[in-house]
């Protein structure tokens, strides 16, 4: 049987934008696997009530402890949102979400104590960054955007586009007026525009990736329960990432191979209501 | 007992777009009663298989048959290309999509024989237009051209708007080059757009509006069954207008009273996976 240590981390989101996250916990623990399962026949939970989308993040909690799991990461800010304190409670496993490490690292980061969020729609209204930041540093004024044009424009593939540009310019507009000197990518879709977003606003603002932030506070849970793998990979073992869908499998590799350092081959359709 | 002809119409959408085609029965048939689902938990049904959306407008076909309706319009290109035929065959009371009502008025419409559509991805990958309008008329040439952008940014409000025009003059680029003079709008948020794709592109091309053109067809459709409502309403009888939701059903008004020529106060939620 295998060792706890040596069991995949659970890594789930609403579609493929979580994909950022798992990029991240494969740059920075090689050494561990993961089971990620997208909602793809879901997606998006942003327009979702918070049961919905609780009842959903219960279903993928019982497929992905299925997969015999050391711990999840609840790659998705609107199930971090509406389910992480009742994931947490019922999972028997350690679990982690993306809204507190983004929020952590942008409390350490800010200097004049201006803060800004952009997010989904759904996000910004369920006030969490906000409330989160609220809770480690009362002094911080924190001020939110929604950018609900974000996403398809990413999953368009117009990253570095004039449209997108002007996009951002009018979403970042406000924030920018508040004098932010941190912003906070607020949703996993969002680091694939960094790149435009750091063009657009310079280094005055400093960019805060909740996926690299998160994958950093999963190294320093697993070191802290003992579950981190050190057992180096035996070459005849099969690749240690395993990708399942709820819908169409066959897209997934194309928006998948542009994000991750990994070729994958394909996911595997699950049945996720059933779970 | 209520007599048959008086007895509502079922009209469904993934979502709330459908609602532009309950605003052309609405206004083009005023004696009819609609029940409207809209199913805002799993919208949208783009990027779904072929099996999910079959599974899904089978719930709801079920759901709306419990609400005593006389005829089902499917108001939605995604479900009208991949499940018109089972609820046709299934559902045991008349069936209308709303793709041969926009390919039918865009054949008559056409005289160069050049016919554009815009769509989402998913109806575009369908070939449902192209195939549909083969079938009544193979000298024609349907170019199809994806525009994954144009929903979110009318769900934005941004309706007349720079960024919109600079998105639709990009997707619309290859359809003028091939000439069309005309073009469905062949997304049930896109008639919405209307006054700005007609700005932009004057009076050389026809738009087809299959919201419209489906209104239309289903007058006739119920003028040849004898299940047109003749009856005048009575002064005390509730709106004869329902709306369904699958999700929060909150979000709702806002964006149908946007739409509507009425005042709609509430849409009940349904659970509609229990169907």
């Amino acid at each position: 049987m295998e060792r706890l240590a040596e069991a995949p981390i659970g890594v789930f989101d609403s579609g493929l934008g979580g994909l950022t996250v798992a990029r991240e916990i494969m740059r920075n623990l090689p050494m561990e696997k993961i089971v990620y399962f997208g909602d793809t026949a879901r997606v998006p939970y942003g327009n979702k009530s918070r049961d919905t989308v609780i009842r959903y993040s219960r279903q993928i909690m019982r497929f992905l402890k299925t997969q015999d799991i050391k711990a999840i990461v609840i790659a998705c800010n609107t199930a971090t949102a509406y389910a992480l304190d009742v994931i947490q409670e019922e999972a028997g496993i350690p679990v982690l979400g993306v809204i507190e490490p983004g929020a952590r690292m942008a409390v350490r980061s800010t200097k004049n104590h201006q803060v800004g969020v952009i997010a989904t729609r759904a996000t910004v209204s369920t006030h969490v960054y906000t409330d989160t930041i609220a809770r480690m540093d009362p002094e911080i004024n924190v001020i939110s955007q929604a950018c609900p044009l974000l996403v398809p424009l990413v999953e368009e593939g117009w990253v570095h586009d004039s449209v997108t540009q002007e996009v951002l310019l009018r979403y970042l507009d406000d924030l920018l007026a508040h004098d932010i000197d941190t912003l906070i990518l607020g949703c996993t879709h969002y680091p694939l525009l960094r790149s435009t977003i750091h063009r657009l606003i310079g280094d005055r603002v400093t960019l805060v990736n909740p996926a690299y932030e998160t994958a950093l506070e999963l190294e320093k849970l697993l070191k802290d329960t003992g579950l981190m793998n050190n057992t180096p990979r035996a070459k005849d073992e099969p690749t240690p990432y395993r990708f399942y869908v709820s819908d169409d499998a066959e897209r997934f590799a194309d928006f998948a191979n542009s994000i991750l350092p990994i070729d994958v081959k394909q996911a595997r359709m699950v049945r996720i209501e059933e779970y």
